[in-house]
């Protein structure tokens, strides 16, 4: 049955799955196994009948989960025995890689058979392969991972990147950090004209670093032809202020932000339970509470905000987090969805070729008037 | 009788304040102005019998509520009519700063009456004016800001370092910057033997910016003559996490990273109090853990953190929150007494000194040998 399943379209994409929007996803490498990412795929198919999939890992042990969650016909299994696991060096992964399930999850976005793939394994592994295999749009020189951050805005999430794809970034780099981000809060979150900060470590126009007081300058000649409205430099504490939806900063500084938000999260949590636990009256409240308590969890869970999407490549791919569980899985497959649906990379591609030939119309000019 | 308490002592101490350790004190520039600063030095003179002031600001309006909270006697009073304001720039205070009650508060630690100034006002023109008027402790290159930070460790809190004094930090300044803030860790906050870690995007050797190798070992040999436990790169999340007590990083990112934290507590402060407001149940939960939460807002509150402590000059200048009100200045006193007292500038002076010979001897070495 299986052989049949792989009986391909025209457009490369397995003739069961003709007319789903595809998704390629990594069963292995997360912290909870396989059995959470085919729980997390089942309860995307319950709620959306236009996906399907194509799984990688080793198909002995795919096909029983796979069937116990109905999930046959929509979904096809690459089998691929070997896993990178979450402390093997990128490089290490890159040398003997071929075999493992990530290598063939991002295969299938190569040739076309999906557009977008999910894997809830090794970051920097996941970056290493997405690099070589995909490569890097035209235009691009530093692709970026985006993040998802709760913020106090209309839509209760921030974009923030670059946080860890690359610990230098230029100018040039983040200018078009701008437009990915953008682009992704628009067909990511549904943002039509996202409001967009350059992180600084203050906000007039005459403090902060060199590069990024040329960075300022040429993402506001960009927002001129772009349809993001730019609201100049922002401050660590605007990152979930909700005063702009997309952040954007070197991967060096993002990284720091994103972990240091995430510690001091779990240092509050840390703090409000011993404060719950401090009398018995307090411990009658966190009784009572309890509900409250675990709705704030919930918006401020990292495993809820899917990780990271890789931008500036052929092809997105979404990192879920290692620690994702069915629901954190259906999320990163509801994002994989959507930035598919809305042909998300595509339409970054001609954005940023577009304006590759603005800068070269630009260069070209002040060449003649030279 | 303000003319008496003028008469000095040898060392340069105002007579009337003889035999008591002098902190300096500006009443200006705090958003609650001068009476929540009296009031703290009130609460901190009740509690400690050795404490003495000066007091910076308009004579006029400082001699009374100095009365009223019965500071006569441990109070001299220096007139300075001017006053910085929050939005100053740096570079303006500088030319037009000198009958600022700031010039003058920093004025008194460089003639010697006082060992450690303390100012709620603008940060800016604070290390401005303190780099200006008391200069750099010899070997150091840039002076840094120190914050204490809420911490899952034994002391409750951790310092980190530089938060926003330079932008820019080489590999011999965030050398410096451990020794300075593992000498603020230990004096200041009665840690005999800090664990220091230097902030890094991951915790392998290999990762980050070429600096922080470099720095990496500077800091691995300074440590094995310093009292203080080198435990290498940490990332984001260890700095409220309790597996160090000091983190060292440049002011760029450290800036980002203390506004970051602010911006995550407030933000799931906010988010706190709507699950408390989201049924008739959590709202009487919210009534009983009123203390809890209260408890947990104390830990968390950034204006009982004491803003930052300026290092490397000399003399050491605290510089309360700007919102400090009773309770954050009486800290930010206490943390200067503590400073003064355990003489912490002379000591630190004494061991960049002692490193510097350390490094002109290796130089010297390295001379001969090649």
């Amino acid at each position: 049955m299986t052989s049949d399943l792989e009986v391909q379209d025209s457009s490369g994409v397995p003739a069961a799955l003709s007319g789903r929007i595809v998704i390629s996803v990594d069963a292995m490498g997360g912290d909870r196994g396989a059995d959470a990412v085919v729980a997390g795929m089942a309860e995307s198919a319950a709620k959306n009948p236009d996906i399907g999939f194509i799984l990688h890992g080793p198909k002995a042990d795919l096909e029983p989960l796979v069937a116990k969650r109905k999930l046959t016909e929509r979904c096809v299994i690459r089998d691929a025995g070997d896993v990178v696991t979450m402390d093997e060096k990128p490089s290490h992964v890159m040398r003997r890689g071929k075999g493992t399930s990530m290598w063939s999850t991002i295969e299938s976005v190569r040739n076309g058979e999906a557009a977008v793939a999910v894997s809830c394994g090794n970051t920097g592994a996941l970056m290493a392969i997405s690099m070589v295999r995909l490569r890097k749009l035209p235009g691009v020189d530093r692709p970026a991972i985006a993040c998802l951050w709760p913020s106090l805005n209309a839509n209760g999430f921030s974009v923030m990147l670059d946080v860890g794809a690359d610990i230098r970034a230029d100018q040039r780099d983040l200018m078009q950090y701008a437009l990915m981000g953008s682009a992704y809060a628009r067909d990511g979150l549904g943002i039509e004209r996202p409001r967009l900060g350059l992180l600084n470590v203050g906000t007039e126009e005459h403090k902060g670093r060199a590069e990024l007081k040329i960075a300022y300058d040429l993402i506001e000649t960009a927002s001129r032809r772009a349809d993001f409205d730019f609201h100049g430099f922002v401050e660590g504490g605007d990152i979930p202020g909700g005063e702009v939806d997309v952040i954007v900063t070197d991967g060096f500084t993002g990284n720091v932000a994103l972990k240091t938000a995430e510690g001091t999260a779990s240092l509050i949590r840390t703090f409000l339970s011993e404060a719950f636990k401090h009398t018995p009256l307090s411990r009658v409240a966190a009784l009572l509470a309890m509900t409250s308590l675990r709705r704030l969890s919930k918006r401020i869970d990292p495993r809820r905000n899917n990780g990271g999407v890789f931008l500036g490549l052929n092809g997105t791919v979404v990192k879920s987090h290692g620690s994702s569980d069915a629901t954190g899985v259906s999320s990163a497959i509801k994002l994989a969805f959507k930035l598919s649906e809305s042909r998300f990379n595509d339409r970054l591609a001609a954005r940023l070729s577009e304006l590759g030939e603005a800068d070269t119309d630009t260069q070209d000019r002040s060449a003649t008037d030279a």
